[in-house]
């Protein structure tokens, strides 16, 4: 039998790739400051991802002409690291690695963390900007809010696929359906797409829900539930995101997907089964090169704004 | 066979006697405004404790003088009817029943609740003056910090037990045992106990820790790993509190108990064995009737404090 002619190869997007592209822009802007950019990492106890993250964000700088120090810590210091960090004026940004103590006790130190050098954009102040579609802090519009990385890597890869508008809100018209809708990834991007243009379902045990774009153009998206099912959800959609961290997660399928569709899982779990070879445009198997980059350029933000 | 005549009954504390005090000095302040206090209530979903929870603050409340409105919203409008109450300068508190997602979404509309409004003491801002052991928001000293609402009644029940030290520390000398360190209950009731001059021995599944009165009296009490046994920790406690909201938990025993020990379950499950009795010297089965009086407390201090 022979191959259909039609059934194009699925390319492979590796974020790597993209990540080197704005790695010179950034390395330009270090440098084109007056003095060094100074970050600090907090990393308590012994889970070995973190360690992982932490070694990558290391190199990422050391290539960036950025001052990376790592504080490794045992956890009941890790607040007295964060308020150190906070204090001293020489450190422009503080990335703290959970779990620390994989309690509620981390979303305290999450919010102890000052938001002006909260370089990862996890603090509620910056969730609060985002929800409420606030891109400014000051009446001004001179000091830009901080987005949180790794759904902001996200958008930046959506874009390097291709996926974005040449001109209008870059989503405008585009369906995506999201797996998983935690407060660190999965619903600050929900709400980043909707408010770009997109009409997004997002799934997750609790059930799923579509974020809609603003109704007026200085407006905040909107949200409401949905009955949608994977399927119906997924054959409408042009871009598929996934961050399911379970083996228990049935894998998205090429059958299930739109034809042409943009598959990204942000995930260290595989999301996505082979078969979407042929089927979706474009793969992007992770996101974590461009994360780093992303907290890099919130650093540099976060000082312009301290100005 | 007699029964030892030494081994007396021990004594069951209501706390509903105990708030039945506590009312009739909150109502003289109530009535004592010029104004009504206005709380709101915002339920969200159909978690069943939760309209439990809101019905009794409805009674406490009508029976204090106090406005309490429910506002019954789907999960989705909770953020909105929080804003708005937030927004409202006739609303002194407000008091959002969780779980409204059952996710770290809650602890976003947790942030959400302006500090000012925050009857129960649970945002971020009240917690870090509390592991400060700040008394106070101003340097001035005429605004006083929330505690939140549960452990500050369970500390009053302790009071009421006759547990506290009539001059300097009110627990200076006493060690306490304390299974389950939430956020909400757990860590701040520990850290209060040691902050009041108490050794706590805090236990949960991450491992056990000890938080030890400040070193010196202005400073905040000291918190570290331990490897003590819950044998030996009871053993050694004046006060043992658990909040364990499970069936799985080893129910403590009178023979583990140092006897005339003051025994306090603030959990809705029994975490205490019936052969306590004997052994302990009072026992607090709950603490509910208590808190809805701390949050009446902690509103008044609020509307003080806006002044």
């Amino acid at each position: 039998v022979d191959e259909d002619p039609g059934l194009a190869m699925t390319r492979i997007l590796d974020p790597a790739d993209v990540a080197a592209r704005f790695r010179d822009e950034i390395r330009l802007q270090v440098e084109a400051a007056d003095a060094p950019l100074r970050l600090v990492g907090v990393l308590a106890g012994d889970h070995g991802p973190s360690r992982t993250y932490a070694s990558y964000a290391e190199r990422a700088c050391a290539d960036l002409g950025v001052a990376f120090e790592l504080r490794h810590v045992e956890r009941l210091l890790a607040e007295h690291a964060i308020r150190e960090a906070n204090a001293d004026p020489d450190v422009h940004g503080i990335i703290v690695y959970y779990p620390v103590f994989g309690s509620g006790h981390d979303v305290y130190l999450r919010e102890l963390v000052d938001p002006a050098k909260d370089v990862e954009g996890m603090h509620s102040t910056w969730a609060r900007a985002l929800y409420e579609n606030r891109r400014f802090i000051d009446a001004a519009g001179t000091r830009k809010a901080i987005l949180p990385c790794t759904p902001l890597a996200v958008l930046k890869l959506v874009e390097a696929a291709g996926s974005f508008r040449p001109s209008g809100p870059p989503l405008a018209g585009r369906t995506v359906t999201l797996f998983k809708r935690s407060e660190v990834v999965g619903r600050p991007l929900a709400s980043m797409m909707a408010n770009d243009g997109a009409h997004v379902y997002s799934f997750d045990v609790d059930g799923p829900m579509l974020f809609d774009p603003p109704a007026e153009s200085d407006a905040a998206h909107g949200v409401r539930e949905t009955a949608v099912t994977r399927a119906q959800a997924l054959a409408e959609s042009d871009i598929v995101v996934t961050g399911v961290p379970s083996r228990q997660f049935p894998l998205v399928h090429g059958a299930e997907l739109r034809p042409g569709a943009l598959c990204i899982n942000f995930s260290t779990f595989r999301n996505f089964a082979d078969d979407i070879d042929g089927t979706a445009a474009c793969f992007i198997p992770r996101v974590g090169p461009m994360t780093v980059l992303m907290v890099v350029r919130n650093a540099l933000r976060l000082r312009q704004n301290a100005r």
